[in-house]
């Protein structure tokens, strides 16, 4: 019922809603009193780049909350009217001000607890040049190596970051990965290494 | 500004909202003229199975609007707190009666002009039955030669489809597909064959 109580006035009418089960459903929705028109809440994607050049990763330490002065590949939330594609690559010019291609998918995470799907792309450099956008205070290239682990913004970026240095350790090209990201009960939001990755599955 | 224009109040306190681009940002979004809160607008995911059984996929025949008494995989939107793979486990059971378990990630098709992301899992039944939900009027076994690639439901399941037949001609495991689906100008909306899948990479 959280999300649910999140929505506390109808966005076409103004009239307050209540939680309720529609006729021919089975969760609760805030459903408005006045119109009757009901308010569906759903999980949001967010897209981004793992961008390969010279053998190294390109990151972004974060100038923004939350996780701010942490490393993060750039990512945001996919708007309307774009692809994911497209999203992840917007995404990369505000943030690294890097112009890239993409070239393969490369992982969907699911991360249920705080309703986002993170889809990361495979992507390269079409030019050299990169340089901190807005909400960055600085992008670097990391050999694999020397990938900042410890100092890394999320768990989505801990994951993805994870299963690439195996992918690339494997040889050969790196797969499609799926799975869900579950925190451990009792931990702390910021304890980003205290997940567990379920359900992985590869293409 | 389509999407913006459809939230006219605050979800928060019932305040009028004003299509307006927030500091640091570059897109219209409706702002709270009362508690200055935005209401920000993201695609959707609809998540699905394409369930194989004894060389045979199944499909479901529509029982609602849109595309009443067409044929589509079981697939629904994703609901907060469940996974991709669980929301496509829920779907099937809801349209189809039927228990299944996830293979793998088979698809990822975005469709910019509405907002949605198809994400599409090969599954397999974990039992024989099946029968349709309150969604659906009728569910089948098709043979790939007899999928009624006329009688479907929308495009997502036309591409899903031809390139689940493709792979499976080809021999081999089916791949990982991601594609953005567009509607090809002046085309009906009905007409499901008018799009063109754009940006397709596999893995």
């Amino acid at each position: 019922m959280g999300d649910v109580q999140n929505v506390k006035f109808c966005q076409w009418c103004g009239g307050s809603t209540k939680p309720g089960i529609p006729e021919g459903e089975e969760r609760f929705r805030a459903i408005c009193t006045s119109c009757g028109k009901i308010a569906y809440q759903n999980p949001k994607m967010v897209v981004g780049c793992l961008i390969e050049h010279d053998n190294k990763v390109l990151l972004c330490k974060r100038n923004i909350e939350p996780s701010y002065g942490l490393w993060t590949l750039p990512a945001g939330y996919l708007e309307m009217g774009e692809s994911a594609r497209e999203g992840a690559i917007r995404e990369t010019r505000e943030e690294a001000n890097a112009e890239v291609e993409v070239i393969s998918p490369f992982a969907q995470l699911d991360i249920p607890l705080i309703g986002q799907t993170y889809i990361i792309f495979l992507a390269r450099l079409k030019n050299p040049h990169f340089s901190p956008g807005p909400e960055s205070s600085d992008c670097q290239l990391f050999p694999l190596e020397e990938i900042p682990f410890n100092s890394l913004s999320f768990s989505s970026m801990v994951v993805t970051l994870s299963l690439y240095v195996e992918d690339k350790k494997a040889g050969g090209k790196p797969k499609f990965h799926y799975g869900t990201i579950n925190k451990r009960p009792g931990t702390s939001a910021s304890d980003i290494h205290a997940y567990t990755l379920d359900h992985h599955m590869q293409s």
